[in-house]
């Protein structure tokens, strides 16, 4: 890995382990003869778009509407707008229906009715159904609310209900195999109990979650997946047992800013800003990243187990036993984020290993979002 | 304030209330015959910099030598890089040198050391003393460690010494004012024992967080206020006192994308990714925002307190009472963020309530940073 030019936090990407998720995913959704609509809402780069569509991957899934204007101007032509409709963005769908096939998020009865009433261009319709995660979507036993969503939808032709999706993220907080699979069955239970109500032919069922996708071998009942964070996978991931350490694709490398002996820490450029404030807990501590061993490789299991304990705007706070070797200011340090999804929005751009940049969504200027 | 036009979540200023806090903090710190070098890490933004310049301030704070550099082209020429000093920089300070002048922060004696053989430009430095945050710095009861650091820096001509700096950040938590102050005071006593201790003449002593500078009406001790955040405020600022809801001159508008009465919730499209994960607990609840009432003059304060209870990538989930009122999907909240300088780095640009469109340092392509 280069690091000569690295100056302060740059988030870089090994494209091989990044690679290796992709094709992972892929084959294991061909395997089992699933639908694969992976979400791109983890990486949001057309670079990293064209490693999926190099492997034959037509279809995503992505979290807003300019998610969706910035992947179609790079010709993807099948897109899913996983967030629930909101229907301010109306004459914003109608513009990009020219370019793709669209599919639109509906969460319930009220949202359905007034995109009924919108609606002028063909539009297909994922109903989401809340499994158990108690985010968004009709609770999958409220019969009624489902009912009344397909009745409203139905009133409009243009308008084809293509299925059911749900994401049940509760799997991310669960850090065991066994709990992740049961809540994977569980949750497609539950969503097949809402297909068996309705009575529809030929709805898809979608399942979306990363350690569902990563850990179970059965998809029983499932028709699609919708992974995203797999294609880097990162520490809350990794502790969840979704991923082993060495398929974790990405890293913030971090200059050393701060020696406290005194107080068994050290300081690094590398804040809230660059991290996002996402944490995790492990024996009653809060964790904002992990160090990773470093060499011209890129990053490596370290072995011991050195946290990041806190994060303010700029700065990061190591935990750093006297035992870990002597670091000096300026010294680089490699940090597996604890959620890959939110780094990634909030460093806005990416470095490969060998040093070539790649893009972002968020390095758009703000007033060409919505430019086809 | 002009809502037509917003569709998706939408951070917005008012301007007046903005002005106001500034109005107010330059009088306090002209009135206690402190020097003010505001931080406009909290900003970022050229043109609420120029709304501090319209009222004579010409000296500031910065949290990266990038913000430096966006700030020195907009003609800043006194500028303090409120970070600790990363050794990769150098090259990147000489080259900004040319245009202002520049402070370095010292933080631990290794830095020091490595600034001394490296620095060939005028350069003044602040040494960082930790009075009890814990974070960054020389504790204020270590003084061989101060004295090292003196000792390294005075080995070098160029730099000079200015004098010493303290940001006990650890009374953002505080909800209390009686507690900010005798914190306030405690720093203030601590950095002292720093001054007396090392003996050299005309050393400036600079303190920094919004509370203590808020809420205190002595600043015995103390020559230069460094404060960032009031300039918004936010919920965290007004929950511990520092503001009141009227102060706060920023707010995340955000769309209704979700009606779930059987969870007491409503979900708004505004997430991690335009809010960050900043929260505070109030209550044993983890909160994420607050919700304001909107009308055509901006926000205010609601009454009830209708709490954001939970954050994911791109939803904010709110729980909503049957009693708020009826909301449908596409109406507009107005939520008051937890922490402003995060929710604003996370939305890399602001609206001003009468509709116009004013900078923020985010919106950057990344590989023009350094550019002068």
């Amino acid at each position: 890995m280069e690091t000569d030019s690295i100056i302060g936090p740059r988030l870089v990407i090994d494209e091989k382990k990044c690679s290796g998720n992709i094709d992972r995913m892929v084959r294991k959704a061909r395997e089992n003869n699933l639908l694969f609509r992976p979400h791109f809402k983890t990486h949001q780069s057309l670079a990293i778009g064209r490693w999926f569509r190099s492997r034959g991957v037509d279809s995503i899934t992505v979290s807003s509407l300019k998610m969706a204007y910035y992947f179609a101007r790079d010709g993807w032509k099948d897109i899913l707008i996983g967030i629930a409709y909101n229907p301010r963005e109306y004459e914003l769908y109608e513009k990009l229906s020219d370019k793709c096939r669209l599919q639109v998020t509906i969460s319930c009865p009220e949202t359905a009715l007034i995109l009924a009433g919108q609606c002028r261009i063909p539009l297909e319709a994922m109903i989401k159904i809340d499994t158990g995660y108690n985010r968004t979507g009709i609770k999958w036993d409220d019969h009624a609310s489902l009912g009344r969503t397909m009745e409203y939808l139905g009133k409009n032709q243009s308008i084809k209900i293509r299925g059911l999706m749900t994401h049940d993220g509760s799997t991310y907080a669960l850090n065991n195999r066994q709990k992740i699979l049961d809540r994977h069955l569980k949750s497609a239970e539950r969503i097949s109990v809402c297909r068996d109500t309705i009575k529809m032919k030929d709805l898809i069922i979608s399942e979306g979650d990363t350690p569902s996708a990563s850990l179970a071998s059965s998809f029983e009942g499932i028709d699609e997946l919708r992974p995203g964070n797999f294609v880097f996978y990162d520490l809350m991931q990794y502790i969840n047992g979704s991923c082993s350490f060495e398929n974790i694709a990405l890293a913030l490398i971090c200059p050393v800013i701060d020696i406290r002996p005194a107080s068994g820490t050290i300081v690094v450029h590398g804040g809230a800003v660059h991290f996002s404030k996402e944490k995790i807990s492990a024996r009653g501590k809060d964790i904002y990243g992990m160090l990773a061993r470093l060499d011209s490789n890129g990053w490596h299991d370290p072995g011991n187990q050195i946290f990041m304990s806190s994060l303010s705007q700029e700065h990061g706070i190591i935990n750093y036993p006297v035992t870990a070797g002597k670091v000096r200011p300026g010294d680089l340090l490699g940090v597996i984020p604890v959620h890959s999804c939110l780094t990634a929005d909030c460093m806005r751009g990416y470095t490969l290993t060998g040093g070539e940049r790649i893009d972002h969504m968020q390095e758009l200027p703000q007033d060409s979002e919505y430019v086809l």
